[in-house]
């Protein structure tokens, strides 16, 4: 434990250390998910092609460029894992792609967003009514193509997931701007709300292709520990990333009054004084940006941010151990990639 | 044809009279569905008992007292018209309950409404983010609930018609102020919204119960006519109904500008001084309380509630029609009893 005594991990291990040249990862891992990224690609765009022009245009606004494809790579990736080798698993991919969009219209309409990737927000241009609705035929499309797959299994695990996400997401808003959330109920929106739809993918992509319980439970185990790394990683940036690697304001999370895990650690953590501040800036109706900057400083200088990075470490690592249950293979490699990228990413 | 010779009806049939006297009908169905209706509101409390309480309240609160229950009551009729005995039905029957509640949610805060069923909307009472993402929850909990069934066809059917009522909305949404919407598109759009999901609780019913083809599509048909004329009769009583009956403001379509068959009817078949005015008051960015109530009398004056309450009569004799494919059966009397009930409701 470098840091201060009061860090508690959720187990003895120590994280792993992350390897040294991010910039090698990166290049590994897009040279290897170029072809499956063009078939997910193609199969996205010919699921939105309806009768509908404005459900066509919304979605692929929502859907455009700067998604990185994480969940239907991993249910490809997971498939491949548990050796399929055919094409139909671009088809099966696309509808967690298809979830998380649903829940990022539903998402903006709720937080009265205006920008998301760097780009006006769906509801700034076309209004709440059609997001809402649009978000809706999204998600009953998603599990219309699910349905297609033919095997229960699947939509038992899709279906309970985002059951369990749409939960998370009234957590969240019930929670939102509740300063006396506990690392332990932020986690639990962290999970429902990330990490089971990234789980989902990893085991369905498994039950895909037919792998053995054994191998199935490591997947969902990889992609669960992976989400929430991802999420906490994202929670991080808020504080740490400029504006134009994250496609939406710094700060957007704390001038919402969002209350993350940076600073939840912060406000237990911190000495009297920063409590202090930090609860009357948060307690405020609204933060103006020099209190933003204030509170953001406050919270990095509490160990907020290194807190929840060695977390989401953590995580990364136990998502990797989850993999060991695979014999040595290529696409596992590449998974253990993706896993490190998590945590360096635009960090 | 008694009306004008513009009026045309989708076949030559002349519209079975409807049974002389509508309260015994009622009288019939309430003590038929009196069990049925005891079992389903017990499976939906049970349904919503979740770990959130927002979600059980406002769950409860769309869901309460004032519902007809007539998507669950008819896939148990439609098991028990298909020989199925067992106490399993109530459990898959509520699954369209939720769907149509979530549906609800969504629809008040597309339509901004203050007022269902003589209830402030959900969404003045906890906002439109609580509401989007309850409706979320209740859309995803009834699909679990349905694969816990365990037959893929019941879940082709039911994420068929969820999707289609997704597309239905967004097409209402989009043609929720043109006066130039004609009948074959407002059909269409009654179809999607209503029809579709009804169609598909008949239909469930009859897979569920393992009904023969034949019976399965019988069922399927007679939903889908129930459907539309119970959408049709919707649309008449906001220019008939009473505020205490409908338990929304009369004329809350109209204050909207919402263009629905009666309306359509008047533009196309009024005298041109007709058509002038009607455009001229549906054209405003606000229908004044004496403008709604002139646009009410001249919709009623051109023909526009006799039309469509005629062509609601229409497929409420397909309906029945398609249940001559059972051997005569107390339920299949009443679920002729429901679609005649469906016509005379509250006119």
């Amino acid at each position: 434990m470098e840091q201060a005594g009061t860090v508690v991990l959720s187990s003895g291990a120590v994280p792993r250390p992350v390897t040294s040249d991010p910039d090698a990862v990166k290049e590994r891992i897009v040279r290897q998910i170029r072809s499956d990224l063009e078939r997910i690609e193609v199969e996205i765009e010919r699921q939105l092609t309806t009768s509908i022009p404005l459900i066509s245009v919304v979605g692929r606004y929502i859907m455009g460029s700067g998604g990185k494809r994480l969940r239907p790579l991993l249910m490809v990736l997971a498939a491949r894992l548990c050796g399929y080798k055919g094409k139909r698993d671009a088809a099966l991919s696309v509808v967690f792609e298809f979830v998380h969009a649903a829940t990022l219209l539903h998402d903006d309409v709720v937080d009265h967003a205006e920008v998301r990737r760097s780009k006006p927000a769906a509801n700034t241009i076309w209004g709440n009514p059609a997001v809402v609705l649009i978000g809706d035929f999204l998600y009953s499309k998603a599990i219309l193509m699910a349905v297609g797959h033919d095997k229960l299994r699947i939509l038992e695990v899709l279906t309970d997931a985002t059951t369990k996400m749409a939960e998370g997401e009234v957590l969240q808003l019930i929670n939102s701007d509740n300063l006396e959330i506990d690392e332990g109920e932020y986690l639990e929106v962290v999970t429902r709300k990330t990490a089971v739809l990234i789980s989902a993918a990893c085991q369905i992509g498994g039950i895909f292709a037919s792998g053995p319980p054994a191998h199935v439970q490591a997947l969902r185990d990889y992609g669960y520990h992976l989400g929430i790394a991802f999420q906490l990683i994202d929670d991080t940036l808020d504080y740490t990333g400029d504006r134009e690697e994250l496609g939406k304001p710094v700060g957007n999370d704390i001038q919402e009054g969002k209350v993350t895990l940076p600073l939840i650690y912060a406000l237990r953590h911190g000495d009297s004084s920063t409590t202090a501040r930090l609860q009357e800036i948060f307690g405020a109706e609204e933060i103006p940006r020099e209190d933003f900057i204030e509170a953001r400083d406050l919270v990095v200088e509490a160990g907020g941010i290194d807190y929840t990075q060695r977390l989401a470490m953590e995580h990364i690592s136990e998502a990797k151990e989850a993999l060991t249950a695979f014999p040595p293979h290529p696409t596992r490699d590449l998974m253990v990639d993706i896993a490190d990228y998590v945590v360096f990413r635009r960090a």
